[in-house]
């Protein structure tokens, strides 16, 4: 089974991340310099495993980034931060690592994986915790289904190295990490969740990392063949445009480690028909003329309508030309426990139910 | 060689820290109730032994709290925080623990160590790294010499317990580990630095706990005798007494993990006779009427004139009747090497030089 990740598979990849990032996770411009000097500095691919491929015992761990995009995007990393940090683990815990899983698929947490396998010589799970991206540690499938938010790693991009050797909630784990994060320059590198095979095998959202590439793939084809990109991909990803206009307004401020804000955009022929979105690193929720249309969980994501390519909020800007997409969640997400720690109630909207986008 | 506390020795060791506490190292009021309840409960007493008596290879590590003493003071502990964080140094590095060392000897740090050997059943070494107290974990004997601030942990009063595995400077290591500790609510349990015996053996303040303990001593024999306990206090530590009279003024804030601020003492008879005190958790420089007279790393400490206890920065208030003294700092505090670190400049006064206490 599974597939490996060349060169020729980067650009898409990187692309499909990106909307299934619904605005986070961060830019994968720099993930994808990275992957293609990666493959070419190792002079081989990425294997991707199937989740069944793993041993019951076997031990994995996910890497990301931690902190806010409009961080992340302008301070590079050491580029050995995962290498360092998994070294710990398996130090620590006295056990090698036997693959990396990818906790969010969405934005640059897709590629870092692919670059540890490189770096480490392991293989990546196909799939993720989110299906998409979230801005908090406790929101995914994994802390849900209730696996311990410890052991985990930070690693800045000195090398330094902090273990949370025990920490008893998913709460005080996000808590504990966002601060340590903000005081180590608002962007870390971290090795979470840390599973073992069965766990992963319990709570995993499978294939994400194929959709991400076939959405890449739909995206690069419109390009090609000149076709309507915003519509390809929505309708690849199973869901649709939810609208097309120009950004005319914007409030954005990092703030607590996080890209928070709203945007407004107007439609190119009418300018009071407008969609607002609320965001908070990802795309939260869009209001169509007053009309709640689109909330997380289900995926909001803006792309160029000049070629597709998705636009993270760290890079929206005035006067952009857009198509927001609407695309339905995987059903992890959408089950009453999930929707407490991943609704637009975990986020603050309290007046706002999730309500499946209509299609 | 070595001596043992017992309960005869808890109040005479808990008045001396105090007095070496300069008014930082949190109060030992708690402290004093804890280890007379641990020495009860455990129906033993707690074994102190030279330095000596480590063996080059012994790990040993100090224990103690990290936070605003304004915080710790109200905010207590879990009582378990001792093992649970040197269980976990263990268990990451594979190896046991061979004594507790005292990081700091002043205020509730020097019981502290006391707790853990009772709990850990561990004998504590007599010295520690400071000879006072100070408000950052790089100001020790140990770090000026070079001693690695990693590994080293820190554990809440939920039992969640973070482990920096290797953090690259102390100047870092004081960062990441002020952060977390404000996160973790103010108040923290530090266990810093984790050292070989030859390395504690190379850099220690010897026998302070028992300078400690007579310090205490003499304070309770001129309570008894109804002696000058001021006077008596300061000639035992080879100091003076710098001032007596009444706080009339008084500014303290906690912020970013610190108890800062300044107090003005005017003299009995002439108003006009004024001492003023800068202090940041701890006293740092003292001067009278517009001449400065003692600094850091010297040591400067409020009693109180009606018994001669020691009182802490969280505990100054209007209207305190008190005695300054005035105790020069052990000599590895006032190198060239230590004065950068320690010295006056170090806490933001770059024009006070440190000029040692004239006697």
């Amino acid at each position: 089974m599974g597939w490996q990740v060349g060169l020729d598979e980067v650009e898409a990849i990187a692309i499909g991340a990106g909307v299934l990032g619904t605005g986070g996770g961060g830019s994968t411009t720099i993930g994808r310099i990275r992957l293609r000097y990666e493959l070419k500095n190792y002079s081989k691919t990425c294997q991707i495993i199937d989740v069944d491929d793993l041993a019951d015992d076997d031990l994995v761990c996910a890497v990301s980034g931690m902190g806010a995009p409009t961080v992340s995007n302008e301070r590079l990393s050491n580029g050995q931060e995962m290498v360092t940090a998994v070294h710990a683990l398996e130090a620590h815990l006295g056990k090698k690592v036997a693959a990396i899983i990818i906790g969010e698929v969405g934005g640059s947490n897709a590629i870092q994986p692919l670059i540890a396998g490189l770096q480490l010589d392991l293989p990546v799970v196909d799939g993720d915790g989110m299906g998409r991206a979230f801005p908090e540690l406790q929101m995914d499938t994994f802390s849900i289904g209730g696996i311990p938010a410890s052991p985990f790693l930070l690693c800045d991009i000195h090398g330094n190295t902090v273990i949370f050797d025990h920490i008893d909630t998913p709460l005080r784990a996000e808590a504990y990490a966002r601060s340590l994060t903000i005081e180590m320059g608002g962007s870390a590198l971290l090795v979470m969740p840390v599973m073992t095979g069965a766990q992963v095998k319990a709570f995993i959202i499978r294939d994400t990392l194929s959709l991400a590439r076939d959405l890449g793939h739909a995206v690069l084809h419109a390009r090609k063949h000149q076709l309507d990109a915003a519509q390809t991909v929505a309708e690849a990803a199973g869901g649709k445009v939810l609208f097309r206009g120009k950004i005319v307004d914007l409030f954005r401020r990092t703030t607590t480690g996080f890209a928070r804000g709203t945007m407004k955009i107007a439609a190119f022929q009418n300018a009071d028909d407008v969609l607002e979105i609320e965001f908070q690193n990802e795309n939260l929720i869009a209001v169509h003329n007053g009309e709640v249309i689109c909330t997380v969980p289900d995926l909001i994501t803006l792309v160029s309508l000049e070629d597709g390519e998705p636009i993270g909020t760290e890079a929206l800007r005035y006067g952009l030309r857009v198509a927001v997409l609407g695309m339905p969640a995987p059903k992890q997400l959408t089950t009453e426990a999930a929707l407490k720690v991943i609704g637009p109630a975990a986020f603050g909207y309290d007046n706002i139910p999730f309500t499946p986008l209509s299609l």
